[in-house]
């Protein structure tokens, strides 16, 4: 069912810092952030030559990630993304062997403009899993 | 500096049932398990299209992931993996900059065979990154 990693997201406390950090000390190629009020981040785009890391930082008062980064101060990974053909095929399979997708089950129009559903950490070996419909 | 996303490294407190989650629920190809004592883990690959997931579990007394795996008995994601061309060079660049290598500073041979090192969580927002020679 899964296929490519879309990307693997890290949260930051100092989105300047970190973008620095990935194109300077690093020496990859980072974009201009960007504002997602929608979600409550703002990203910056690190590309590499197969998927992308996301640097996230918290945008507006109720960002899903200000939890995440109070309990650890220096960043992390938030989470991975995979990437499925189809959603709603995906979403009910997993929901058919017990796992729990995370709000109301519904996707969401995601960051890249494309579906997404957030998938339980505790049922996937402590990792919060994002599918973004290809 | 940094190329390909060689890997994301997934510590799991039971191997089986991960290596099941993958194969089964999230339906990806897995490899057998490769006990790699060297390394004092045994390492099973999820093959996606474009990198790959490592489930890892402790094996040996002296595992690098046990003391991640008191702290998360859930499991959780270990580490990232960039690939570079020289890791020599790399490691020369990133002490130059301040980054701090774990360990002696030198490269080991790695679970791919390949030279790989470690840098320190604290300079790279919150995340353990290896290094792999590509």
């Amino acid at each position: 069912m899964i296929g490519k990693l879309n990307h693997v997201a890290i949260a930051v406390p100092d989105l300047a810092a970190a973008t620095a950090l990935y194109r300077d000390t690093l020496g990859a190629k980072v974009s201009d952030p960007v504002p997602q009020p929608a979600h409550g981040v703002t990203v910056v785009f690190v590309e590499l030559p197969n998927t992308k890391v996301e640097l996230l930082h918290p945008l507006g008062e109720k960002s899903p990630i200000a939890a995440f980064l109070e309990k650890n101060a220096s960043g992390g990974i938030h989470h991975i993304c995979y990437e499925v053909a189809d959603i709603l095929a995906a979403r009910d399979q997993l929901k058919a062997k017990g796992a729990r997708v995370l709000g109301d089950g519904e996707p969401k129009i995601g960051a890249h403009d494309k579906p997404v559903l957030f998938l339980h950490p505790k049922d996937f070996v402590g990792t919060l899993v994002e599918l973004e419909q290809a």
